[in-house]
């Protein structure tokens, strides 16, 4: 940690913030410049709150020198995770076609879902079981149920299936899912993290929508922390000013924590841009910036889905859709 | 809800649509415009997908002309809800003073604060048991401990307590806590709203960082869906592209939500800045703009906190700061 | 323009509304719904100020139906433009690999890299001779003499050349630039979007970083309103909370803007990221994502440039750039 | 400048660099930790690329420490500047009503509100003669005749003036305008600052939507370098997700400013809601929050205004309000 002192502060102030610091077990160097002082904190410094010195008085800033993440920190980990999930493996090179409706509904509507996309190409199956929903009078998913109806798709098809737990109370039922999916709104629900981290299921952790990337950094560390590294981080969109998407979609993310993480990266352009008819050139923009993975909402019959029918693609969309991104992915080989 | 329709649709078009929604029980008014045909939809339109029909290609804009909240919509209450926590009332012209430490630390620490802010006026006592924390590496709180503490703070002072949950499992130690938090990161953990509010204990809930004022109603009904109308609305910040504050302070929100709910609207000045010198005028804008009450983070040795300590105002500061906010109530009235 | 009345409106004053909405020349249709009252103003709008209606205590919500832009609208303009700048042609299909240095330095720099991207495929070449510097102490280019050397680049390759006025005042130095670019911080200097659009040149607008979609394409319209459809929009990255990039490109406006309008739509991934090693993901995105070409910085030494090094690629890297870009493009097809 | 070296450099990378910056006349201290090298640049640190730094492989931050702003820095003006117009006195403690309408209309308009906005306390006289509109075809304002009618005004009550320029060209018409305003829009608009400065009357500049602070500064620095010093600063709204109110209104600023800069700091409560049931409230917080001035939209019939009546006030309206502003700025005292 490096503190930058205000210009022109006195010899006695400076000395105490120095014999505090080494009081609380810290090695200080100390570099003159002609305008400001520059401390530099050698030792734990994970003991000194970071925002605390920086509203000191004297203090003009403050500057971590080294990420807080430890887990999931490429400097660490020089090598890309491959998350392996059955026979299926996403990270290092491995593209990943994630695919199936907004919400579990039917038997048949699951089942003949996943056998469209899988005749797509798609290797894993979404389905939402249970739906975070703004209005506690929207559907709220089939719940146990769906994941039951997920199993039996699973079991007709031989598709891994990824499905949302948005409870930590509920995780018993989540057992035998292959990819548990935390969502965008309980990024930093921290007690959800760490109990679903340890089921030992490879977890598809989202983005929150105004979260930065250190966040959803330090969010998959509370996975990690309980010994689980098997996390895929999702970029999703953000919130901004910008009206004609439900999101922004933040595509350099997908660059930025490539550098900072060695975790696999995918991108969900269904609820970044919430409209069907923008997700094949989100998609395709997203595998052109090097995404380890898409999740994208397909459903049979949009038109009376359950939940998030303007954004699904239908099966024949989303079979010429990944048609082009194998395309676009030979582009940048 | 009004669906325009795009310039030139066909006829034919339009009258599938109009076949569609007659089909879910809506009785539609057509209307003409020079440019543009405008349908009206009568009847619970609950049952349509809003987005589902924005996104269809004839569409051109949706618009719901009710809101979708019920039972937090000041249009159907239009009397301001007094919330009462033992003895003292906050909204409908009351203003709460609550305050205390981030961090319940130890018995001497949360009583002395407890002590000192309620000399300066507080009537409610706040302090952390359970911390939302980024880092899975910083301190947690004392949990079912600091709830322990808080009560013995209570005991010694009279002061009710306020103090955050994170985790339905965690509900059951919160059964005597006056006023259960739910923090901006759990705005939209929706099991979680929905199991707090059947405590029946009155519920303080913090707007998300991202989250419209329409969300966080949406939220509140989650709560008051299960019966429990006792809520008080906190803004406390949001995230914006502005760089030298933890978070923006949107003081318009308190005059939106008076317009919007009955419920009582409170503001935290600590979270919103993160500094402790912008606190004061920040809470001095807060009471002149209307706000139903202030919660603030008071610290007796902010230099040893064990969180949260830059935005901490000491007791002494406190205390000329709540003077300052009776003279601004007086003034605005 | 459809206005929508509060619930319990009492009919005098929906009475007198309807009769000072007529009196400004407008029919109303009035359509009564089960909770609100909804108004259609038929007739020329544009006479209704619709903020003041919206802050009516008796209006609900105002919503126009028809967009205020006519010159740039996709509506009566179903075909694509096509601007040609010499034998270049962008859009309609037609994709403009546009490059050069950030400012133009000497005529050995501005030369060497004009042969470089050339034979790279650049069809463009780009400099800035005036600089937008947010410090008055940074260099502000070599202004007229820029636009020389531009010149000079120009003869000895063939490459038409873009380069960005910031005043009107020097339009006439302008008058044999082939395309003037008008940059983010001026899109909503109206006096320069007239005074530029008169010179009859192709235009090179920039979106502002806080700037609405809709906002450009009236930007848009003031170029056009003086009679030069002659527009190409470019996407720059928006400002956003996100702070690993210096802004956040928004893809997704590539296709919103090709369904509002007929102008070519194309992206600067070096602005937007302000990082080269971002530069050539975000620009693979962007061709994929559908964008009319791409605007790149390239430098033959960013160690010794004098303006956004950090973002210049090579033009090694440009080269190994644009073949990925021509392989997604065909991918895409 | 500090310059953080990533984990595991190689000593010949380091001492490249060193040489690099060494070359251009700088002083290099280095200091060791347990995980990072931190550089620290001694002498005139203006002559090195930041970004360019930042974004060499082997540097993992940079930072500067010292601010980039010179003539506006609180640090080299301990003392709060006041700034004089005609016998008004704005900042160190003395507050400025300013009010008037959006836009000049006619001369019985203009003098009715300025005597009414005097009788209530106002000092100076608001009023756009040259209008910023996002669309080119609304009311752009009367230009010269606004001015002279504004002049008319000045005679007839003795108010100064403060009026909005838009183009360099059209400045030779504001030499008697008291208060030059430079709006959001043309906060980088660079040339515009410089000339606008150059003529020597006091400028009053407001905050762009998307800019920060720091930015905010350097556009005064810009108008400060050319020898005027007389700049007022308005905070006016930032744009972000938050969409009941046209802007955010960022309170938070008027503190930081305080602290960064000499420069008075006023608030524009009107353009920051949009709503004139707003104003009120954000005007009194704005007081509270330690504002040295409001500028507000005072028009004698909103109904009829030719811009903006949404968020004007009635006469009536401001005079209750200034009673409640004087009361507030006493009870902070």
């Amino acid at each position: 940690m490096i503190v930058v002192l205000k210009h022109g502060v006195s010899p006695e102030k400076r000395d105490q913030l120095i014999a505090w610091l080494e009081n609380l077990g810290l090695r200080i160097h100390v570099s003159d410049g002609d305008y400001q002082t520059v401390l530099g904190l050698i030792g734990d410094v994970s003991v000194v709150d970071m925002d605390l010195v920086a509203s000191l008085e004297i203090v003009d800033t403050v500057k971590l020198v080294s990420e807080p993440f430890k887990c999931c920190n490429r400097q660490f980990h020089p090598d890309d995770l491959i998350v392996e999930v059955g026979s299926v493996r996403i990270g290092g090179g491995n593209f990943a076609m994630i695919a199936g409706p907004c919400s579990v509904e039917t038997e048949e509507q699951i089942v003949a879902v996943a056998k469209a996309v899988k005749a797509s190409g798609a290797q894993l199956l979404r389905g939402g079981a249970f739906k975070p929903r703004t209005s506690p009078y929207d559907f709220q998913g089939l719940k146990g149920t769906g994941i039951e109806l997920l199993k039996i798709a699973r079991a007709e098809t031989g598709l891994p299936i990824v499905t949302e737990v948005m409870s930590a109370h509920d995780l018993p039922l989540f057992e035998d899912v292959d990819v548990i999916q935390i969502g965008a709104r309980n990024m930093q629900n921290f007690d959800l993290l760490r109990e679903a981290g340890k089921l030992g299921r490879p977890i598809l952790l989202k983005r929150g929508m105004a979260n930065t990337l250190k966040e959803l950094l330090m969010s998959a560390e509370y996975i990690m922390a309980s010994g689980n590294e098997r996390v895929i981080l999702c970029e999703r969109g953000i919130r901004t000013f910008s009206d004609y998407t439900r999101n922004t979609l933040d595509l350099s993310a997908v660059s930025v924590l490539h550098e900072l993480t060695h975790l696999p990266v995918i991108v969900d352009p269904s609820h970044a841009t919430g409209v069907a008819r923008y997700v094949p050139p989100m998609a395709l923009a997203a595998a052109a910036a090097g995404a380890d993975g898409l999740i994208i909402e397909v459903h049979n019959d949009p038109m009376h889905a359950l939940c998030d029918g303007a954004q699904s693609l239908r099966p024949e969309e989303y079979d010429a859709l990944a048609k082009k991104i194998r395309a676009v992915r030979e582009a940048i080989r």
